[in-house]
């Protein structure tokens, strides 16, 4: 069964979590005086718009009419009850789905490329450059940048250049240009952070360009609650009042953010964050300050972090493989308000499998992540007896990974 | 735009178009006797509710509450009107489509694929064998087979096989067991024609066994109309009447017939059938009785045909290499209520691309041959001045085609 909106029915306004955040959320330093960062070191990178929404304390941020006026081609997206998944794990807890992958780019990622490309047009920029891993962000944005006009030039980590062309050929369809990273060694299979740093010196050096981050910032996780605004009020039309237990799977944190902050008021809401366990940021990094990248030009932020030089291993789901987190999330998860868990990718992909065999579609590795938390959820709930409500967000499909999945069924898949 | 119906109001019947055929449909033939086929002749392959909608003249045929529950994890699909297309082209003309893409194939094919395994589950078949070109056919019943329980082997076309190894995985993630075909001659690229030889002869070899197939057969047009029959009520809440063309791409005619038989009762909508140029079925095809296959196993049809034994060139839209066309879309051709135009693909990949810069979404290739037939259309209607409402069917996503995009875009692709 899915609810949908009726299409008109987008939510106008982000909302914004940072007034309610359980502590106060600390400032992002300059990497060179260590003081907190003002927006004259941010504006060779981000237009004033953004750097505004990075730092307002205002409860709600309208969203502009030409941004909606996108975001419309695929929004409202479905509120889907995964009853098939339901049966097949005997519980009787209810699993709602926000499916995020009915995006031209297959995932939530548009949600903040289409602001990101707007802003900056609206400031004259009229080329971006951003860094991707798996790229699912490097796709969202050269979607985002065709439909305003932008070129969008993206670094993508080599190791994924070379094993997903189709993510590449996807970017180009789009007019994007896209080359390896990093750009001075050949020989390196990259890494988020080394891209990152490419990206950044690319912008810094064109007076034409700006920089565009797809997680982790508190503009970008801002862009992201429509997501949860949305199954807000299609749980409401389900019948539901407010879920039991929210769940996503976190890399930078803008999928995580943008299905749990809207319930971050709600107190009685269980919020739980998904992660590989050969990536545990959340579940066994320390909360400090970090840099973003690897080569240290980003500012400093307060976040849990393995450190800026972590090298994660090549997991499938290359999405998550970051090595700090959103500060926002960090600061929800360090005051208690939000939980973690980590699961190795062999479990991860049983669960993405029996999905596809109950509910019909083909989950992203990274959204497999959640989908196997919901299931153990689920059966936990079968054992206790509990009607939970779950919701969780399908951030995006897998048709992209399907090498992946090659790999987990012919039993080469590290489990690990 | 989008227009959703409201879920639960997907059609609960099919639209039977043969009492309303211009002409009577003339009978399938035995490939031995040359008499009209009987159910007992088909019964090895089919089961009988199957065999009955094969010929029934019936105006409607219920849909089972079963398959209702399934087709709907993703029914209704929107109907999108294509404004940004229209305003690049500058177009008076009105836009729509619907939107096939959105089932978790990928296509339109699980319309057909589901209510097959039903009648065939319902019947005690455990086991379902069919071909595939380029793979869209073969996932789908895949899928469907996956959430009835049902074992399903697929032979794909061995040029298929070896450079889409996506599509097979996908098949895999469902469950399904996938071989290169023709099986019998390792060296030989295979043809759909060589493919349909092999299911049918695992199909009539086995008990538990049957075949299945995915467009041509006039059961399988009739199970596509929900998508015409909800287009026609989603017009209707778009403040539309009648379209005044309603388009799609042909390979066997199951899309094409799915988006236009409801409309062939309304006289003044001109139904236009988009083949590849380098298969030109209904273009340069001639009117007989022909052989579905290349081992001459199947009933000889009435159809459009280049031929059993026609080679086509290994274009980029696979779904559109057949040979013939389905009967009743033969019949519509002959009699002139359907026309027929034929493009070659690299003006279809031109069309594609421009759509994917502007609408966002990035076309299967057979679903570019409609978009190229719009476009003209739509700049057709630029030039004189008219208000046309243009329809066709978005009938699948190309995101695992992006190989060919990658030829088109570095000038690799064969144009013709």
């Amino acid at each position: 069964m899915r609810w949908n909106l009726p299409p008109g029915q987008m939510p106008e306004a982000w909302f914004n979590v940072v007034p309610q955040l359980p502590e106060p959320l600390q400032p992002d330093l300059h990497p060179g005086t260590r003081e907190p960062v003002g927006p004259d070191d941010l504006s060779p990178l981000f237009p004033m718009a953004l750097i505004g929404q990075e730092v307002t304390s205002e409860p709600w941020v309208d969203i502009p009419g030409e941004v909606i006026d996108v975001l419309r081609l695929w929004r409202p997206t479905p509120l889907v009850r995964a009853q098939r998944l339901e049966r097949a794990l005997g519980t009787p807890a209810r699993i709602y789905y926000k499916d995020e992958s009915v995006s031209p780019a297959g995932s939530h990622k548009p949600n903040t490329a289409v602001p990101q490309a707007f802003y900056n047009k609206q400031a004259g920029i009229t080329r971006l450059a951003t860094e991707t891993g798996a790229g699912q962000w490097g796709s969202a944005l050269a979607f985002a940048c065709a439909l305003f006009g932008l070129e969008c030039k993206v670094y993508m980590v080599r190791a994924s250049y070379n094993q997903k062309p189709y993510r590449r050929v996807m970017m180009e369809v789009w007019g994007g240009s896209v080359v390896p990273s990093p750009v001075d060694d050949p020989d390196s299979p990259g890494s988020l952070g080394s891209a990152i740093s490419d990206a950044v010196r690319d912008a810094v050096s064109r007076e034409d360009t700006h920089y565009s981050l797809g997680s982790v910032l508190n503009h970008v996780l801002l862009h992201q609650t429509v997501i949860g605004l949305e199954a807000k009020e299609q749980l409401a039309s389900a019948g539901e009042r407010l879920p039991d237990i929210v769940i996503g799977s976190c890399g930078g944190g803008s999928n995580l953010g943008g299905i749990s902050l809207p319930f971050v008021p709600d107190a009685g809401v269980d919020l739980l964050a998904v992660e590989p366990s050969s990536c545990p940021t959340l579940t066994e990094g320390t909360f400090r300050y970090d840099f973003a990248d690897v080569a240290k030009m980003t500012p400093l932020l307060p976040m849990y972090t393995l450190g800026h030089e972590f090298m994660p291993p090549s997991i499938h789901a290359g999405g998550l493989r970051y090595h700090g987190d959103a500060p926002i999330i960090s600061d929800l998860v360090k005051a208690g308000r939000m939980r973690a868990v980590a699961y190795p990718q062999g479990k991860v992909f049983e669960a993405a499998v029996q999905f596809a065999r109950t509910q019909g579609t083909i989950p992203a590795p990274e959204t497999a992540h959640a989908i196997r938390a919901v299931m153990d959820e689920a059966l936990a709930a079968k054992q206790a007896g509990e009607e939970k409500v779950i919701l969780f967000s399908y951030s995006g499909h897998g048709l992209l990974d399907l090498g992946a999945y090659d790999d987990f069924l012919h039993g080469r898949l590290d489990r690990d």
